[in-house]
């Protein structure tokens, strides 16, 4: 549902997406049946290819030909979807988007490895890309989301960590990977250094204020909606932004620590869920997801006008509208 | 011990492969303190680190540059780390070289992100190399062994599985980064197309002798001399190839197919490992390496005679002479 509404806002992009969509089922095709079935499954489960669309926009900037922009939108969706299989495994996860996950479907050990074969493949697929820059990008992105990943393992089941390792960890798991695909669009188009620099940082923010979000709607968002249990993110040990504001109450820290790794009961699972959004850290952490927001809008103001900035324009307020 | 013997062929070598030891360390060293112990555990449980020995071996044919040699040699000793660490998670090893593993010590998921790290790392340092074949050629290595592993878990515990299935997976496992170290070692010091052809195929063939001696040491060599209980691979699922030429006996692949899958008191383990060791599956399997062999042996004939055909010739014999 949710996806539909974004996918309207990039209508104009629709027929480069659907090549790229393309892309990527030929990317993940394999001779080995079990390795096609998990990457299909994984493929199929769809998401918002917000990485692609960004790729797209940011190439509006400068000389803009789809031939040269799927050769980093592809590996760098790659990347995510590789990213994903491995944070399901990391998180214990059995369902995203409303459907298995490949450690659940299959187990962990497939997960690893269809994690790696996508890898592989964006790294094939990068080759093509003849820029020693983009090259660099890519792998500093890569070792900064695998370097995130490791920090995530260590804060798990911290109730007591601060703001700066939850920003960090927000950082390298969402921001940098919207940063450079913003960034790589820029500049595999060719346009001037500021101008990619700007996109960069607007990636930058706007994949912050992306995440925050992403981290109120778990507690927010009905099951339903999430296509998986509200409150995972407290169960796998994920302390998050709306958790670190509303653990200032007293009353709400003893509680959240009480059921610190815990097996939890349906009912138990739905209590928690619901203090935290009758707390007052979803308000909080909306209010950081909109300060991150506006940073993100003012860097398009630094840029040409154009259709380009029109839609990212969109697609920020569309980020920073939904549904709560 | 075998480790020191082997490092004797090579004493030549030494101040190169100690600043690219000290390289690896660099490249494995990070903020987090947990990817720090895991994967300086990892580096120190050692290995023949027989990939950057051919990288610089190959790298005499042509103009040797220890600072261009290394560019390629640790990125493949870090591809090679981070294999070795993923094959544990799917094979389920407690212990390698006499240490616990990444995924004993800690568990799957820092085993999962320990490897993904180190082939970040691997990555950033291939950007380094300016030629877009040396890219192309490591991310399709990469994607063969990626694809490999997949294959070996779609193979495990198929005992009806024929030759070219086993021969299909030790070719990704193995032999082909060992066939690229040598093609890169070659292409990076700019010898001629001739010349880096016949050291891939060294490498391949050598690599296949390598991994079928491996395979048989599983059941000829004691827990000891092996860092590891003899017949893991068994144990594991992983159908090798002694196992292969052994079940021709129906008697020995009745008792196979009954303990496949099985939870194995030690008995029982020592009981099959000395079945197979005493079967002619351990000539057999000689016989195939001693062929892979002198086809390595054969490509070096090719070359022009010096420092490294000698040397390269040594290790082949040494890898052929292994104890068994």
């Amino acid at each position: 549902m949710e996806k539909m509404k974004l996918k309207l806002l990039y209508s104009d992009l629709k027929p480069e997406l659907e090549m790229i969509e393309k892309e990527l089922e030929q990317a993940v095709d394999s001779e080995s049946l079990l390795l096609n079935d998990a990457s299909l499954h994984l493929l199929q489960a769809g998401g918002k290819r917000i990485r692609p669309v960004f790729v797209l926009l940011a190439g509006k900037f400068g000389e803009y030909n789809i031939d040269v922009m799927k050769q980093v939108a592809v590996p760098l969706e790659l990347i995510h979807m590789a990213s994903l299989v491995h944070d399901d495994v990391i998180d214990d996860s059995e369902i995203r988007r409303g459907k298995p996950t490949v450690k659940s479907q299959w187990n962990n050990s497939v997960a690893m490895y269809t994690g790696d074969f996508i890898l592989a493949r964006a790294l094939e697929r990068i080759t093509e890309v003849k820029s020693p820059r983009v090259h660099e990008i890519l792998s500093k992105t890569l070792i900064e989301v695998c370097r995130g990943e490791i920090i995530q393992i260590e804060d798990k089941y911290k109730l007591d960590q601060n703001l700066r390792d939850y920003l960090r960890r927000i950082k390298r798991k969402t921001a940098l990977l919207i940063s450079s695909s913003c960034e790589l669009g820029a500049l595999v188009s060719g346009t001037d250094e500021k101008t990619a620099a700007h996109l960069r940082r607007f990636g930058y923010f706007i994949g912050m204020s992306f995440q925050i979000i992403d981290d109120i709607l778990d507690f927010t968002s009905t099951d339903e909606e999430l296509g998986k249990p509200a409150g995972s993110d407290f169960i796998q040990g994920n302390i998050t932004l709306p958790i670190l504001c509303a653990r200032n109450d007293s009353a709400i820290y003893a509680m959240l620590k009480a059921n610190l790794k815990k097996e939890l009961t349906n009912d138990e699972r739905l209590e928690i869920v619901s203090t935290i959004r009758n707390s007052s850290g979803i308000e909080e952490a909306k209010t950081m997801s909109e300060r991150y927001l506006q940073k993100a809008l003012r860097e398009l103001s630094f840029l040409p006008k154009g259709q380009g900035v029109k839609t990212m324009r969109k697609i920020a307020f569309f980020i920073g509208k939904r549904n709560f």
